[in-house]
């Protein structure tokens, strides 16, 4: 009897011993099973859709042929394991949505034994999954181990990295490549022509960059057919080499919409599943209203009255606002280097070199992986470089793989990078208007996500380089210096402190990585000064402040955030628990006075 | 008449305009004239050996067809431009033992047009060339843009990051890759098997890395022969689209010793030329004298008893101690992963998950470019991998390029990373044996460049996990924190400041991760507490103490090295000037008391 799709009983599926023993076209009604719930939650709760939809059937072939978790599977980026999670025990996060919250959207090893590593971060896991080759080899196992990387993950050096040495390894290596000509956005670099090639000579091509790597290779056409998938992983199952299997997928598979628009549903908001329309979604106002867009819709100005100006992201331009229309707009004064921060960064140094003006736009967690290129390539060759660090601070994304609390103190300590922390859309944009074509130094403008408010009372410059701090507004009982959107936190605390009889100074630093010596001599006298800074406390602002006030008898408070890896946080109630609202820091001060 | 070696005289040589007008012969003999001051000053001062030796004639070659300095080259590493400063106006540099000094060992944009950056890390070239390449093509440019790689740095991940942008310039955009089959070491990973291929085949093979990746491609079998050279040169220059030119050259050329011994003689302190004896060298003594060796000498000694352990290095083995027959004795248990220090810390993270004891030693200044892997991948993931430092603090490198004082801050600001500082020789190996097999944490042992001391009184510990600062010795006057191999300085400190009537605590703090809340509350009592770190000051230990301690009214002295990039710096004299001696500390707190 031919089992049909309604004969899945999704809730049953408690491990990946329930598939194994499924026939064809039970696994076949699995996928169409799967996608349901999938297509529900995503459409209903949000998160990554064209990724997950993309990989049902591989991610079914991988557990049916791979006895995991005997077996290892790493997932890269890991925003692709809905399907995963959904046959390693935790369906009912799909389809119950009282459940929903009760995973997160990435591999998390406290969920199940089934995930690896906590892992957000993309071009990773070859090399994760070469340390787990060479334990066991180390040790005597006989595990198989696979590595699961997306082809727009490819163009991260580490990716290149991982799999050079894998190759060497000279004993069981598994890494499949799930092509489907999509990175975020469209792919962008040389191996991408590769892979079309590739894809278009089924796989017989000549020009076959992982036999060049030194892998053995396989290609599978079909790659959302679970046959074609379980016979080729079949044949690469407790193999004693390296090898790579190149599954050609489809994002978004089973959704029209998303396999239409295969950018804007990589990752959504709740959504209307069938016209694809955000849900909740107004008019697009005329005035941004949040500093992303504002970016865009400054830099599509400029990009047309400068022709030297260089625009460039590394893989995320819908992430820094720059849609497909701004982009075609920008022509070849738009560059996308693909997920390859590094290059993204030390090609700014290049840029600025020769006479243009690179502004680049990046992600705070994803700069970390180009620190080198900060210090060496920018800073310690003065290249007047511009680098907007979007999602920075508490308000930015919460995932503990994606925190931006960690790039204050990262960036602020390079020596000769200045490192500005706009208060507001007016600074913002007046930091940004100067730094694209000022020849002085390498610039750093640190902007949160979501919307801005703007302070009453800061006063613009013309030149950020050296720029004073500025006193906002003057008091005489103690000192409160607001880094960035802590500005305005300090002058309403101000406000509460007024009406207790305290008369607060309040200080815009307008940047973080030098000390404005005369303001600084200008605190020695005081009883109290607190600093508040959205980043971590450990190595940012607060601490050279406190150190610089080390021999004064002066008070010294820092307040920010603690140096560990919040996981989907509420901003609000972090703020309140650390005594970062307000009335706490008004409390603070008269417990100090 | 032909001309012989005998007429080229070098000190005539002022720019590459001045060996244009040479006939083959001529060049030839400059070559052969280049190498013997080349040789005379690297084997009396030191200095990269086979890396110059190997390009005379390359670099010859490419200042011949090419119209520098408007057509533009970027050395990647810039360790091999000896020859390249030779040609552009800084013959006396080689020719005059007096002025060996006035150039530094890396192109440097202080001393000449004809050196684009200031660069020593390696990987980076083909990246800052292609921002070259993009504003030529912004401003309307004509020169011709090469990047100089060679086959050791083509590992890392920023090189393959640039070539993948690279190869869609569409523009004219050179890369010529140095190919002597040798990274400082013998080269590892799956690209080296295809460069041998293609040596093999004389460039013919399919497999072919660079064609996959989307470049044209030339073969020069000979790259040590001139005439060969020029004439791949002058096909590829002004070229309108992304090539390679894969030349074979041989490193150490024209000295026998450095031809016979490649890694030896990549760099070199003083040697004999005729005999390749290092000057100076004394039999080597029973007991290792410095951290490097003692790390190495431990290190062979446990890989023989715990067969899970891993020794990782990215392509500096010799940097670390661990020579070729070390290296043969570890056998599998030593990895080498070529010039790619994301792979070595992510892999470090797999090993520790699939249940070995990895153990990655690494050069200071090279670990910046690892630091997403620290954080995601071994720090969020709680791996408890172990990370030696070598060539931290001020006694470490001393180029710009090479500095080993901004990795305290870096690392200690990783929340969950437990960053160790030995002061001496016990205590780094009683850390390093506690660390090895440990599952508790992921550790960092951090240890200075040169020689140790030992401290006495300090205390060893069984489990430096949550290990409290130690006071070394009990005071009552003041408080003095010494970290690494400050400690003995401060106890230095601590016996002036006995002579003259004050009473000092010292403190090792042991780590510069976490603050010991027990000691700092102690200290909240004090007069004065001073800290000393060999690291930056800014994002550092002392700032760190400096705000735990600053609603108290005790005085905070934060001692170590400024936020700047020093150069070619003599640490007794930097020392001195900061005031990190112990009579200047001494000094500084009766000054405060």
């Amino acid at each position: 009897m031919k089992k049909t799709d309604q004969e899945i009983d999704l809730n049953l599926i408690k491990s990946p011993a329930d598939i194994r023993k499924m026939d064809m076209d039970q696994l076949k009604s699995l996928a169409t099973a799967m996608r349901r719930p999938l297509i529900e939650k995503v459409s209903h709760h949000g998160g990554h859709v064209g990724p997950n939809l993309g990989m049902v059937e591989a991610i079914i072939a991988l557990h049916y042929v791979f006895n995991t978790p005997e077996d290892k599977i790493v997932f890269d980026v890991s925003h692709q394991t809905y399907p995963h999670k959904m046959l390693t025990g935790r369906m009912e996060a799909f389809t119950n949505p009282e459940k929903y919250d009760t995973v997160t959207g990435y591999t998390q090893p406290k969920e199940s034994e089934y995930d690896l590593f906590s892992l957000g971060h993309t071009s990773s896991a070859v090399a994760l999954a070469s340390g787990l080759a060479k334990a066991r080899d180390l040790i005597g196992g006989k595990e198989n181990v696979v590595a699961v990387i997306g082809d727009g993950s490819l163009s991260g050096g580490v990716a290149f990295e991982g799999l050079d040495y894998g190759a060497t390894l000279g004993t069981n290596f598994i890494v499949v490549v799930n092509d489907n000509d999509m990175s975020i956005a469209e792919n962008h670099g040389g191996i991408y022509a590769d892979l079309r090639l590739l894809r278009n000579t089924n796989g017989t091509a000549d020009n076959n960059l992982f036999r060049a790597m030194g892998y053995a290779y396989r290609y599978v056409h079909y790659g959302n057919n679970i046959p074609s998938l379980i016979k080729a992983f079949e044949e690469v199952k407790d193999i004693n080499y390296p090898v790579v299997v190149h599954i050609n997928t489809m994002k978004g598979m089973g959704l029209p919409v998303a396999e239409a628009d295969k950018e804007k549903f990589h990752w959504s908001v709740p959504f209307d599943p069938e016209t694809g329309n955000i849900l909740g979604e107004t008019a697009p106002s005329e005035e941004p209203q949040d500093y992303i867009s504002l970016f865009a819709t400054h830099m599509s100005s400029r990009i047309k009255e400068n022709p030297k100006l260089a625009l460039i992201t590394a893989g995320t331009p819908g992430a820094i606002g720059l849609g497909p229309e701004l982009r075609k707009e920008a022509g070849k004064q738009f560059v996308d280097v693909g997920i390859a921060e590094q290059q993204a960064i030390a090609m700014a140094s290049g840029l600025a070199k020769g006479g243009a003006d690179p502004v680049v736009g990046v992600v705070s967690t994803f700069l970390q992986r180009a620190y080198d290129q900060f210090s060496q390539d920018i800073a310690l060759n003065h290249q007047p470089a511009t680098f907007v660090i979007m999602y920075g601070s508490l308000f930015g994304m919460n995932d503990e793989t994606h925190l931006g609390f960690f790039d204050l103190g990262l960036l602020s300590n390079i020596p000769g990078l200045l490192v500005l922390t706009p208060s507001g859309k007016d600074e913002f944009i007046s930091m940004l208007r100067w730094a694209e074509t000022q020849r002085e130094t390498p610039v750093v403008v640190r902007i949160p996500g979501g919307g801005y408010g703007d302070v009453e009372g800061v006063q613009l410059l013309e030149n950020y380089n050296d720029a004073p701090y500025q006193v906002v507004k003057e008091g005489k009982d103690v000192t409160l210096i607001g880094v960035g959107t802590f500005l305005s936190t300090m002058l309403e605390a101000a406000e509460i402190l007024k009406s207790k009889g305290v008369d607060a100074t309040v200080i815009n630093p307008r940047q973080v990585s030098n000390l404005d010596k005369q303001a600084i001599e200008k605190m020695r006298g005081e009883k109290v000064v607190l600093t508040a800074e959205d980043g971590i406390v450990d190595g940012g602002f607060g601490q050279k402040v406190a150190s610089a006030l080390g021999e004064s008898p002066v008070k010294v408070v820092n307040l920010g955030l603690p140096k560990r890896f919040l996981n989907r946080y509420n901003a609000a109630d972090v703020l309140n628990e650390l005594g970062l609202t307000p009335d706490k820091i008004a409390e603070k001060v008269i417990s100090l006075l």
